[in-house]
């Protein structure tokens, strides 16, 4: 689908500073003058928060099929209704968290065709660009449990967490427009790193300061 | 998958006579000595039920495949928690809403593949009994109205309810499990006409009072 806009997805796992580096970067883009879209997900929509909400309560007992479901729900009304309109409209958006993280976190218990016949429904526009902020996992979840308390992700156990990052290594290595940023690193040294894919990746940001 | 219960769902349009039937065959069938399971879609778990108002609350903009994956989702829940339980025990459940519903409200936005492809993903075991309670759309929808406010599907145009029976009619002819009632009729002659299916499919309830 050809808008003029530009989308650029974060992924990658808990405290990895998916939201850190999304906030820098729009500042960043903004101050240039560009028109920025920021947005999450699962979220992004009123439908989709109140789904974000069922998801996370860590009460909730969903399989990961039904995960996989939940989430290409609230990405279809993500998509239909925000990430496609922006982009219409020519703005560039950033989101925390896209459809490489479905097949990081459902891929554990769902048929990767599964997970791909959702992908093709309901991703209509995929990301031109895709962050991959990549991290050891004990070091992201040490990150995100000072942060707040744990949600039904990040409670689960480590043999999770470490196939999620693994899957998120795999789709990074076969996809070229997916780019692994080093997220151990200090915080100016992620935001360089990023910034240096955005200038290789769209010439007109060669520039951007 | 071979479990010693019975699995009857109650399908049809809003205004039917779904509720006010599965409560009077429930009560029958406990009369007589039979174990039990009221339930209904979308539903039936916590989760199901947050979905639930998820889904129906007037004011989300849900696509017609967003309905279609936040269905699933829920049903998965209903079929691993609830059902496929009840049934294990030996019960009988009674399933207000079931697959079919989806076929019928989904499948006017939704390529029918696509509905038939998360049915098989969902639904690992199918209802040995459907009752379709079939009337004229403008009958069912005063019947609701005069119950309640109108949620998000009762409020759709006239001709979105005239496609969903035609294609809860197409389903029934071509499934010899699910049975036509004519739901126009009072309310003592659909029970009789849902009674004598039952004694039908399941012989040892011929002598069901
Ligand atoms: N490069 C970094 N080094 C150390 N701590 C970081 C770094 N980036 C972010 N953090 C901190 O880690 C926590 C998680 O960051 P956050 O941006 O919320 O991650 P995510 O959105 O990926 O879960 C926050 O407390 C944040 O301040
Ligand atoms: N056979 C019938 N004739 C007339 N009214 C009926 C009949 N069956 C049910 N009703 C009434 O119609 C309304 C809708 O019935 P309900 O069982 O809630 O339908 P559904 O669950 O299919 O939406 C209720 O007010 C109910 O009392
Ligand atoms: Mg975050
Ligand atoms: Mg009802």
């Amino acid at each position: 689908m050809t808008l003029p806009g530009r989308f650029i997805t974060f992924e990658g796992p808990e405290g990895a500073g998916k939201s850190t580096q999304i906030a820098l970067l729009a500042e960043r883009l903004r101050s240039a003058g560009e028109a920025v879209t920021m947005t999450r997900e699962p979220g992004g929509t009123p439908g989709g928060e109140a789904l974000r909400d069922v998801l996370l309560n860590p009460a909730a007992t969903w399989s990961p099929l039904a995960e996989a479901l939940l989430m290409n729900a609230a990405r279809d009304a993500h998509m239909q209704t925000l990430i496609l309109p922006a982009l219409q409209r020519g703005e560039t958006v950033l989101c925390d968290r896209f459809a490489a993280s479905t097949l990081a976190y459902q891929g554990d218990g769902v048929a990767p065709e599964t997970l791909a016949a959702l992908e093709a429904a309901v991703v209509v526009r995929r990301p031109d660009l895709v962050l991959l902020l990549d991290l050891p996992v004990a070091e992201g979840l040490a990150r995100a449990k000072a942060r707040s308390t744990a949600d039904r992700f990040e409670g689960r156990r480590l043999d999770y967490h470490e196939g999620v990052r693994a899957r998120f290594l795999e789709l990074a290595a076969k996809d070229p427009n997916m780019h692994c940023i080093d997220a151990a690193q200090p915080q100016d040294d992620v935001s360089a790193a990023i910034l240096e894919v955005m200038r290789a990746h769209y010439p007109d940001w060669a520039a951007l300061p």
